[in-house]
């Protein structure tokens, strides 16, 4: 994102529109949905092959990647058993509400239970365009370092969920846990957040639980 | 950055002319300049921390700190020995050439050997952004995993020197140091590379005088 000008404004209104029609398309198929962002590397894309690989076998699970270029990141999630696709964003540092639409018009939305879109690695822009989908969530990881939520307060205030990735490195790097857990306190009081380990396993459980929980509402189950 | 629009085309060639203002700025006063891109994270603050400790004895040395808030990492290099001017750039995920030009001019730039300016943390957009440095070097940190040169290659094919940090979690990640290394050559042939946990200490002197060198041969010195 360029400094505010007018186009920058014009180009936001232009995505709420088509965030909006994302969000109808997504509830009239009660479609639960999550937008994970994160700093390049920080595990959006393992935690998608977690995710995956844990609800597979009960859910129908849709993936829409974005990348600058490639098509590394759909070739796991469909290889860990979910319907992908891809979209490359050339230049641009974040995903779009249009390109997530022309996406989703790629998935078979009739046939799924949850759609995952992985943004683009940046804890930027991505925070300033909303794509229609239910929930976003960011996720950290330890090895960033715990100034990231003072650095970066736009996503840390905008999401709804958060995953603390890396554990399993605590031992390794400098990280004060209580330190990082305050700024993002002051920023986003009492997000639900989850220590995870996409490495080892450690914390997938209680997230496998929590996105079958969005499913569920979603669809309106007892 | 959003999709490539005349505006956009516009900014990057107002950009580009300040980039060679800054240029002819620091070439007439025979200053060496870096300028450090990398993800959140992967260690550029500590970089200069380590660099002004190992040469601030022996050079004088400013600091231009770019982040979207706080003058955190300014202060960390003010208190590590340098000249330090913090850049806010608000919304904005990269550096330009008129940010750095202004911050510039709150240096003494008379009285110092070496200017490092700090990118703020994104793989995407401060490619795209001429600072009129004479060096653009990137920060790569192992924890990031081995995918990145395939997925951001606009930002390691434009870089003269590559730091990887943070080696002392090799033995605690999953990352092919061959399979990162044969996507960066392909991208950037015999780029100049400096192995580094900034940490530990690991291989910062060989970067110090790698640094020195760049001062000497800017100042002509035999």
């Amino acid at each position: 994102m360029t400094r505010r000008v007018p186009l920058v404004e014009k180009i936001t209104k232009a995505n709420d529109r088509l965030a909006d029609t994302n969000r109808a398309l997504l509830a009239g198929h009660r479609l639960a949905s999550l937008n994970l962002m994160s700093s390049p590397g920080a595990g959006k894309t393992t935690l998608v092959e977690q995710t995956v690989a844990g609800l597979a076998s009960s859910l129908r699970l849709g993936v829409v990647e974005g990348d600058m270029v490639t098509s590394l990141d759909a070739e796991r999630a469909a290889a860990a058993g979910a319907k992908s696709v891809q979209i490359n964003t050339g230049g641009s540092c974040h995903l779009d509400a249009g390109m997530v639409g022309d996406a989703l018009g790629q998935l078979p939305l009739a046939e799924l239970d949850l759609v995952i879109v992985e943004n683009v690695g940046n804890l930027i822009c991505p925070a300033a365009f909303d794509l229609g989908t239910a929930c976003n969530v960011l996720v950290a990881s330890v090895p960033e370092g715990d100034d990231k939520p003072f650095k970066y307060p736009t996503m840390y205030r905008g999401v709804d969920v958060m995953v603390i990735n890396k554990i399993d490195l605590l031992p390794h790097v400098t990280f004060d846990m209580d330190h990082f857990r305050s700024g993002v306190e002051a920023l986003n009081e009492g997000v639900t957040t989850f220590l995870m380990s996409c490495r080892t396993g450690e914390g997938v459980a209680a997230w496998l639980d929590w996105v079958r929980e969005q499913v569920h509402q979603e669809r309106g189950d007892d």
